[in-house]
């Protein structure tokens, strides 16, 4: 099956890719749509034309209306799509809905409902237990038995592209007696995935390792940008706060769960085995290779593949107490780190506290981020028939303090 | 100015009150209402007929367009309400328009955004920190300089007598050396008030204390039910998670900021002085007791008049990173407990731990929730001219565990 769309086939968003996300052109409505190539394809007058019947839910300024229809209609509009954009006699019918990206204003791909992050990187886990906690284990006795996670803010959630305006808050450095307020002096980033929640789930049941596929929309990369001074003075005893919930960036293109069908692998081994309610099949894991470039650096390529919980247990443990789910909730992996220095996913890691300088190709260096950084995500996965799919990028650029 | 509704001048819902809810009769649509007495004024249709601007925002199932319109319109249509319901020439125009209270069901009455649970007690903070840490200082270092919070779950917020399911999850006593699966074994309530967002503020600015009531509309009664057993295993070192996610309850009734400036009352002395963004005006204190009854039996009567950080100061630290705040963002006090035994909102204070048990009128004793059993929150508040209002109650009863 190949596609008729110029400069597709062969390419990183090849008719085996197929993201969604919503755009507008210059004056009007937001609305669904589908990359191919280097073009967008504007579904709801293209499923209208084709007589589809989802195509309601495409003449919407968000995707959750689409994500809420549920797997089937997932399942059936994607095979829908591929028929069009890779048989000939479709290409007439089809080519006058297709858009030049370069003509188009991408939004927030949908509105999250809850946003939940996970700890599920073993290496980041480690690194970090290993330099806020010197004298100890380096992992915490519960972190081998469950995917810790905690809530975050949905309301600064952003899409790629959206400016990020440097934090002011409490800092108390450990040579420091008091707290004193002002701009976040140890300003990072966490790069993850996300996974977006289509169909919903009722309060009180839980959603089962194996219905993961039913309930599960999509793939977003994701930045989870950190004040590490804000963080570290606050988070006793209840958790990450205000060093977090300024703002977390999300890519624009959400990327289905079945365009990763040929990136699933093995998980890492899980010892002590986890309970029953967390059990996966072969084959949990994704073999995602990210890149954290900074400032048109690439400084680090962390690999999904050594994340040592799978998305289907985190959404397990998300749901085991009956919390139900709705559609648009967000959750994330936490910082992916290899076990290589130059696989870590956060600049905490990566100059380990601040002790290490990063150095970019412009000759300059940096331990965390200065005021007009730009940090971009982008992330691959391979392709069924070899070669690989890219994933949204996600892009911020750093704004000086306000006030 | 005394309202001439029946039985309301002098109760608990006098017209010095007003809250404001969701509401329907059978087989009609939710839609806003507001309780005077025991009845309750279906404000889409009045404030139609009396041609008032807003009146298209009280035909809606959440109070949140109403909400977003922000305190010169919540402010007016107080105003306007207060009139109506005092002034006997408009009794006519009215009567045709109130509903008796036991003929309506009530609603969610809003749609959360997000929701953050602050920690604001420093009696439960200590009586926490002695019993989870009795070999240190009971309250950790940045207790006093900053108030503690974190985001809860906004999709497990549920109204007044919604059955709370006995959440399961991984549990590890100290006694044993690997956690199992199973109900929660120590379930548990936390007496708190919630305030509601109405007016919202653009991402990157933080919105001062003096804001404070431009931009939160009103109060809730709130139920932090909280599985201790879960929580204890899991909130190292990124905080409560499935402890908490499975279920919070409101009360069905928001009362107006403006109904409770007579409970204005000075904090306790907050020593040492907080930073300037956290300063807060005289009477930035609330003075309102809460009743935590418990199968009929009052155990408990947390005085909110104890708390240690102010509401708007909880809003100041909120947003001084720049978080933005949405309609229908609800933020919560945490615990609510005095320093007496008979003061403490929770059960986990009320029976230390699980060491003393607690005795019912019906001659049973507990420690921790038991399935069937009832818990009822209610609240009052000094009234303008003496006398007291009532909040609305927040009521849930434990189902056994699923599955």
């Amino acid at each position: 099956m190949t596609t008729w769309v110029d400069g597709a086939a062969g390419s990183r968003w090849d008719v085996t890719n197929l993201p969604y996300g919503v755009f507008s052109m210059a004056g009007d409505e937001p609305r669904v749509g589908c990359r191919i190539g280097d073009v967008v394809v504007d579904l709801a007058p293209l499923a209208a034309s084709d007589l589809l019947d989802a195509a309601h839910v495409f003449q919407q300024p968000t995707l959750n209306p689409f994500m809420a229809l549920g797997r089937p209609a997932w399942d059936s509009v994607r095979a829908w799509l591929v028929e069009m954009l890779t048989d000939d006699a479709a290409r007439s019918e089809v080519e006058p809905f297709l858009v030049p990206l370069s003509d188009v204003t991408l939004h927030a791909p949908f509105e999250v409902a809850d946003y939940v992050d996970f700890y599920c990187s073993l290496d980041h886990a480690s690194n970090v237990g290993t330099m806020l906690r010197p004298d100890s284990e380096p992992l915490l006795p519960n972190w081998r038995h469950l995917p810790v996670g905690y809530h975050g803010r949905a309301g600064t959630v952003v899409p790629t592209g959206t400016e990020v305006v440097r934090p002011s808050g409490q800092r108390k450095p450990r040579t420091e007696t008091t707290p004193t307020y002002g701009p976040s002096r140890r300003l990072d980033i966490e790069a993850e995935l996300g996974f977006v929640v289509g169909a919903p789930s009722a309060m009180g049941t839980s959603v089962g390792t194996d219905s993961f596929a039913d309930h599960v929309f999509g793939v977003v990369l994701l930045n989870d940008w950190s004040a590490r001074d804000i963080q570290a003075w606050e988070y006793v005893p209840l958790g990450p706060f205000l060093g977090k919930s300024f703002a977390t960036s999300i890519s624009a293109w959400v990327t289905p769960l079945a365009a990763l069908d040929a990136a699933r692998v093995p998980l890492p081994d899980q010892d002590p085995r986890p309970l029953d309610y967390l059990r996966v099949d072969e084959d949990a894991g994704l073999d995602i290779d990210v890149e954290v470039v900074w400032n048109g650096t690439v400084v680090s390529r962390p690999p999904y593949r050594s994340m040592y919980w799978a998305p289907a247990q985190m959404l397990a443990h998300l749901t085991v107490n009956g919390a139900s789910l709705r559609t648009g909730d967000l959750f994330a992996s936490g910082t992916i780190s290899g076990a290589a220095r130059e696989q870590r996913g956060s600049f905490l890691e990566l100059s380990w506290g601040g002790q290490e300088l990063v150095a970019l190709d412009d000759g300059s260096t940096r331990t965390f981020l200065e005021d007009g950084d730009e940090v971009v995500l982008t992330a691959t996965a391979p392709a069924p028939a070899g070669g690989r799919i890219a994933l949204g990028e996600v892009r911020g650029r750093i704004a000086p303090a306000r006030g």
